[in-house]
């Protein structure tokens, strides 16, 4: 797969829409951003806010027809599918709430869908989601985004390869501050949405950041979270959902683990990291710096493994764009995604296998991760007693 | 200026082209995907490559209508001008020795340019193109891409805003590794052109990379070198062009400085840095962390300022496109040259004053370039006399 | 209190004897560096190693007089109890075990003690030390040695004077890989009564270094640990202790905690740090670039506090010996508690106040270190019940 | 050699003088420290002010026999020679310019001599001390204190070793910022006599510290300045010597280098790095992160190599003291000069050969060292011309 350009069969950009994302936004100009960096795609409709005329204004700020600018997701769905050159797949970039209905009416209209996370609100609809997927033969992709990092793609190739020998121990932590005081009350909308428990679901931080943090380890390591338990705090008073999470886990192969969760932590801006300790070797990641990937063998110096530098190997540097020392970032992690999302839907238009070396995270990606925002909450009410994944 | 989307006229994207840029070529990917990234121009038109062939096959690689692929640049520039639809700009990725006679040909047929650097392979020409460009009333934006980095606009608006005081030294450093050995020897064409004079022009590691760090000095700091004494070297035996440079520095103000530019520096990737140091404050940059800006103001403890964190400011928020902690890199650096030069150039097209705040590097920075070349292989020639700019 | 030199009433340096320490021993060699630096101590009577003919040895590699090496701990407190210029001060340096007997001993035969940590290897042990020390009316002072850095002791008057708000979240680390193999196997002296129950007490790495995060996160943020939950780990088969240990800390004022401990993190070498985050900011402290203090007050960009360096204020500059940029390290912040310690025994000697400022780790750090201990083991047992402390 | 404790003949410690390091001295201290660090010295007489009072205060303070305390480096040196029981070496830690009468006066008498740098003050007094030296067959040590840094070691054996290939360029900075305003004017006693050229010599940053850095260079590549191209400046109104300096050098071999020492270089503390470029490898190295060396052999990644670390040798190894990980700092560094100045003392003194491996800077540095300011004067003089060495 070449990362810039069309797809090999050079079939022409994939026809895309989006809902959410309008203005005052966040997630919905990262996915426009990583969509088109690649170029395959094109953006050619929305239902971009459910205020009508921020909905309108979006559209004509993107450039978008406004014929093809949606009042509600759902005449988007009925109006594109209608259309000879609509969409042929839609990005989800709502607050969560509404990831779950929206994909359902896409999926179920023919459409392939692009979803942030985590996936719904429920475990019970993630399943459900998982089942209409299936159903709809469609292409569903889950942005976890920090699994598009060259390093990371790195990273779990060489647990895969053993390098790190058997997994021992496994510290995961994503912290930031933003949440220190009470950004709800300033009219952010990002903390808006992100402290209601009728938009973001069950989960506060662990929702928003936990999420990445389980998900990135379970994909590192190819490991599944057995148990855990948790202890869940709400620091900033007045606020309904948790704000700082840590907690114990227990992978399937016996290892351990640690995940820590906070949107109070100051200091700290999206301070994910990753360290991964095997009988044979240690890996240590952070996503501020992603470009660069810890490793020490047993018994060895540490050495710097770069993006495209001496000791990358073809997981990292399939999907990197540039030569090692010009840093990639954020985005380019997350245009690999979709970069990776055209292949599939490509491919499933055409009726062919995939190319090889796909490493998107999947739908059963976006059960666990509900299952793990559950297991927190339950753990975390019944004063940490462990709780099966 | 709104760094996604469209401009404030929602006049659409601008019609590009591209002279150089095929297989094989390294810059021309990137500024494809600058120019992808804020949604402001669109590829058109190219002569990706003097190989025929090369040039059709990038073409369709690319998606480009096969009758916009042209062999040679000269019979696009006359074709694209006698088309209705024809490009509106175009971005020349080519060797360095071509950048002069394709960029007089399109600002002489009516195109805006936007052109690598180093601007020409002698003052001479760049000075000839000054004035084409000029007589032409197009715009000419040369992508010395560091100065897009965000904490390299706060870094200048510091200087500017007298936060370090009077400057007195300054530091720059552009260190690689890439040609310690014969890469020109493995059929690298990245290699091939940039230690081979006829291509490259009479400066090797001092033109490729040292050209950056002169400009990002001069940029940062808002202050000219007067006049510098150099040390030129060629380790790699075999080779024409210098690959490793040092040289002392006196800026117009009566600041010291020290310029260090290599490709042979075993270890190092792409490290640009810049240290600059004033009666009242010390700056330090790196770009392989460019999300990062150390300031340490005199008598206080040192302050990491980030990208969009706390202590950025408006020079650095405007051309940021996602929150602190989650990195820009290189390409989004690129991008905002690109942004930028979209508001230059939808700004002439509708014979208007460009929006405030735009800091481009300028046709006046390209002759600088050059001066700053030929002066270096003056001095060194010379055994390290002071030679003014 | 002078950091270097004679007390205040100059009344020479302390006459001290050492019980451990020998031949092939680690912190023995530590503690006499450590009293020696800072001048307050001359080393005169030694039983250093249960082996009579490694005792002599090793006293005359130290320039002891013959006379005053002894064969046995007993012998020597009785003979230099009965010495008109017997020692004043112990210093116990033996593997765990011996911490009690030989702090009883020597404090009922009215010598200070200077005890390595932990330190006993049971709660009930500590207790009564604690008892006998307090009968005894002399000084005892336990080497958690991590107190003495200049920028640990910062951190703890920042928290104390409210500069971080009231203490929500702390994360404390110690990680190290020397026992991620069998060194036990391979005549390490070292590995071999650390892994060993009889010798090194119930706790494994929750012992050895658990113990120092524990301290340290108390002694910086002035709270206790009121539970913990922990889950102890023995990776490395046949070994009897944990070499890795997880766990969630509740402290009293309701902050919350996670502290690692871990002898098998590969790439690992002394791996404490502490971060502390609290409502209105945070710290982050790394043992292995000890004369760094990061502080985030909220809202702000982080900064750089260095030792003696500008922000450095009494608490760490008090104990500062050289001017910033020149590192101290392990050894000096060791000679701090052996500095304060010789302020404290000569204030007992002359019947006065000690000098105020000093602040070592008191015997009850020392019973809640094996309260830590017990909690640990006890909550691993329960599959990670909280435990009170 | 035992870092810790006696000679191998066990013949207790040298009996040590000093001449300087009163009180508000600096470096006084330091080397008393560093001399006790390993019990290798007992400090018995001092001329430590040239002001009888406090010269006598200074010893009282230290415990100093007041018998012993002289008034004038004169008496000290007959008196001591006098006595049965009188010193052996004495250090020398006064300015600059008492240098060469002290160590002319006590080499004559008889006695071995540890010397603060720069040696003298002038090239021709360095000459004639290196032949009262040898004349003397007294041991005279330079306490370029930087080169016993383990990491240090470790640098030298690898380029001697070959591991770096033939090197190409050197970069060597010593920046700090504590003279970026007037300093001399509060008091400072350390900042008066460096700004004076009566008694700091011709340089200024260049004496005080350039003099480290160029020496660190040549000590660790093993190869000689042949010329330089020096740019001293003076930032700071109404100081009579340089405070920052620039300058190009070019080695014996073929290298070239950059040397940059600055006291105006705010937000540097002691920013003393070097970073040597072979044809086969880089090395990078921070003196205040003495413990790291970074190394990377060509084509492979960087490889962190620490003090007793994975990957670290024999020279490093024999001249550390305690584990890898746990920080030694400048102190430690000083001391192995004191440990290796001991080593050689006793040798001479039982007229034998010193034990193999040590690795101290000789009185041919100081001659070197000298060289290299009055170069900087010169080649700065004459416009930056290139000067031999």
């Amino acid at each position: 797969m070449a990362i810039e350009g069309r797809d090999e069969t050079n079939a022409g950009r994939i026809r895309l829409g989006m809902v959410g994302g309008g203005e005052g936004a966040f997630i919905g100009g990262v996915h426009r951003m990583a969509a088109r960096l690649d170029d395959k795609f094109q953006l050619l409709a929305g239902a971009l806010s459910s205020t009508p005329d921020k909905a309108a204004r979006s559209a004509a700020a993107l450039g978008l027809d406004p014929a093809r600018s949606y009042g509600s997701y759902e005449e988007m769905a009925s109006a594109e599918k209608a259309r000879p050159d609509g969409i042929e797949a839609v990005a989800i970039v709502t607050p969560n709430h509404m990831h779950f209905p929206v994909a359902k009416t896409f999926l179920e209209a023919g459409f392939h869908v692009i979803c942030d996370k985590p996936m719904t609100t429920t475990l019970a609809e993630a399943r459900d989601l998982a089942a209409i997927a299936k159903r709809s033969g469609k292409v569903f992709v889950l942005t976890h985004n920090y699994t598009g990092y060259p390093m990371i793609r790195q990273a779990r190739t060489m647990v895969a390869d053993g390098e790190l020998g058997k997994i021992r121990m496994v510290v995961a932590e994503y912290a930031q501050d933003w949440l220190a005081e009470r950004a709800e009350d300033t009219g952010s909308k990002q903390a808006g949405w992100r402290v209601d428990p009728a938009k973001a679901g069950a989960g506060g931080a662990i929702g928003d950041i936990g999420t990445h943090a389980h998900n990135l380890a379970c994909y590192v390591t190819g490991l599944k979270v057995e148990k855990l338990s948790a202890d869940l705090s709400t620091f900033v008073p007045g606020r309904q959902l948790d704000d700082n999470a840590s907690m114990l886990l227990r992978f399937e192969n016996g290892a351990k683990g640690m995940l820590w969760a906070s949107q109070v932590a100051v200091g700290n801006e999206n301070g994910l990291t990753l360290r991964i300790y095997g009988e044979k070797g240690g890996l240590d990641w952070c996503q501020e710096e992603p470009n660069k990937l810890w490793f020490t063998p047993l018994g060895e110096p540490k050495r710097l493994l770069t993006r495209n530098g001496a000791g990358a190997t073809a997981p990292s540097t399939s999907v990197s764009r540039i030569p090692a020392g010009h840093p990639e970032g954020y985005l380019e992690g997350f245009a690999t995604i979709y970069a990776e999302a055209a292949a599939l839907i490509r491919a499933a238009t055409e009726g062919r296998e995939p190319p090889a070396g796909l490493a998107l995270p999947t739908i059963e990606d976006g059960i666990d991760g509900l299952a793990f925002i559950e297991a927190c909450v339950k753990s975390s009410k019944e004063d940490g007693a462990w709780v099966s994944l």
